[in-house]
């Protein structure tokens, strides 16, 4: 059950290092060999975490909000994991473009040093919503998140 | 925990074979003489799992989205548990109208053979906005969500 | 793990408390010196539960949707823990407007009785969108969420 909750947390610090821009809390969620694949979901495949890292560094989001959902756990053996989840993306761009979709990943986990990592990890969407929208009332901005950044920010 | 770590994956798989449509997924996450009570929502009732599965296969949907939220588990014996979910659902119909409903699932489980299926369903929504609105951009079809099928369709 | 779970679950019936306007449990999550700060989402800083009670009850919804997603929870001690968590609320007001937002608490938690409760709790929000947008066309009303009050509304 420690596995499975670490792996849970593991999966909430990505979500949260992507939307709050937390670079260095995100890029330590994956392995140094973790391979991306976003081709179902009309992307790439990246090799390798620097790969990764640099597409999603690139990304011209003014903001981001990512959501999982339903986690579906299993551990192969005791450094090895894959992971079901279910999740809702909401994304405005910098052109002033936005999507809402809704998805799946399916994931593999490893345990290395104490410690489990994202080592595969692939994409599709149900559906997405894209469009000019009117711009939302409100948008705190990626430099003013510093307060969810880090391991623990909710720590007094 | 391991019950209801188990009772979460149940109704992960419930919504993943609905959304994904792999009925022989979703038809086994419920009891043979199952209850399904959506009256409150403006439906039917339905009882036994052949009445409801009837029912569900029969949704003319192009696509649909379901998302679960914050579990209330408890566990009443060795073999009974009650759950309460809140829910988000999102559904294209196959003459463009489309739904977005929020709500909550009341539900009973029983463990048989080692194995937790849902024994009562009871939904409400709090909310529903409907209409016809701009089709999605993308929507994957149900024809093409295989790679979603399957007891662990994580696993290598 | 079994406080990872009680904690879990307290969150879950802030939520529920919340939307259906069971003040009661609502009232029952907080201990009796709670700091609730929502100057970050642009509201006050509320000082004990009879004072954040009364701004609570005093809200002008005719409905609201809470979700929350992917908890991080640590235990500081035993009788102390953080929580991090993403949430999305849609509420419906009085005057007709709608605010639909995204963020995040940051919380800590406190047990004295055998009962864990919410001890601080911080809001803030990646973007909100508000708008007068079209009604929904299903609203529960919040008089009408019996069904949903108290410890466990699933039981039997």
């Amino acid at each position: 059950m420690d596995d499975l909750e670490e792996i849970r947390k593991l999966k909430a610090r990505y979500f949260r290092g992507l939307d709050s821009k937390d670079w260095a809390l995100y890029e330590d969620v994956f392995t140094e060999d973790v391979v991306v694949d976003l081709r179902v979901a009309g992307g790439e495949l990246y090799r390798g975490r620097d790969q990764f890292m640099a597409y999603a560094r690139g990304l011209k989001l003014v903001q981001s909000v990512h959501q999982g959902h339903m986690p579906e756990i299993e551990l192969i053996s005791a450094t090895e994991a894959t992971g079901v989840w279910s999740f809702e993306d909401y994304n405005l761009w910098e052109d002033g473009s936005q999507n809402h979709g809704y998805g799946h990943y399916l994931e593999t986990y490893a345990k290395a040093g104490g410690r489990w990592r994202i080592q595969t990890m692939k994409l599709s969407y149900l559906r997405i919503d894209r469009g000019e929208w009117a711009a939302p009332t409100f948008v705190a901005g990626v430099q003013k998140l510093g307060h969810l950044h880090g391991a623990n920010p909710a720590r007094p």
